[in-house]
């Protein structure tokens, strides 16, 4: 959602892979936006298909052994499924950042959620439009409750019992 | 332009790239605007953010030593301009195929010069739409004159001249 703290967290594990010597690409929902949806909209549809080319861009570079790590705001479950099955059987980690609307509220610097909750924006995930949380997500964290360095902790920790870290440094994708 | 054989191409090439042992990825226009930009036109702007969409990508998949090959109408001086601009110095590589209109209209198996030359199309490049011909291309070819080995043999050949090949097979590219 909105306000979780993808970008921060996005961030921080782009940097601890990179110090690992493994290559890495962050794709952010904001930056995507301008680049590869310009001229689109908020609207659900113009959004879904910005989640589905971000995560088209993710499999290109996952089949490749680049770390492709997106933190985009994707309420559909229907289109998450969509950019898993995009990808080969394994390599999609889905990391459900989770933390209450008053604290979301509370961090937004952008003003993002000031101006949803004065209704100038009609379609805000969360607020005016729907959010369909993960129903089995690989990684769950609680971004009020865990710091920055426990949530990318996690993730590292699922990566590496997957084989996932270890399998990339073997096929020998050090940089 | 349509029908100059940038598909043909693009795929030798790719298979000459592969059987390197390079990594390597085709991003072609057709398929890539189904994914890259659905929901858009073919008016000039349309066709103007696919390809630097496209472009994007492409910059990627190269900083991360992926052969990245587009097989892209793209009639704009200054977008190709644009996304050159994107990669890091050296790593475009502009590839002209030409060929006269006759020979492009025999080709058409898709059938869109027929169209556009009976003005169903209304945005068609080369007929009803401006093509501006690169001014300095790294590559020229004309795929009336030229087979599809000639072709890669030239585009393989200015990789290897420049150190593109050599410079990723050293940095470990080797799959």
């Amino acid at each position: 959602m909105p306000g979780a703290g993808k970008t921060t967290v996005a961030r921080r594990l782009d940097s601890r892979i990179r110090t690992q010597g493994l290559p890495v690409e962050v794709l952010d929902g904001d930056m995507m936006r301008t680049i590869l949806s310009d001229g689109f909209g908020f609207t659900t549809e113009d959004r879904e298909a910005t989640v589905r080319r971000i995560g088209f861009v993710c499999s290109l570079l996952s089949r490749n052994g680049i770390y492709a790590v997106a933190a985009v705001v994707s309420p559909c479950l229907d289109t998450r499924q969509e950019v898993r099955l995009m990808h080969e059987p394994g390599r999609f980690v889905e990391v459900f950042l989770d933390c209450p609307l008053e604290q979301r509220i509370q961090r937004d610097r952008k003003g993002v959620y000031q101006n949803a909750l004065h209704e100038s924006s009609p379609d805000f995930t969360a607020i005016s439009d729907p959010y369909e949380p993960p129903v089995r997500p690989e990684i769950a964290v609680r971004t009020d409750l865990e710091s920055v360095d426990q949530c990318v902790g996690k993730i590292l920790t699922w990566l590496r019992q997957t084989n996932n870290l270890k399998a990339a440094a073997a096929a020998g994708q050090l940089v």
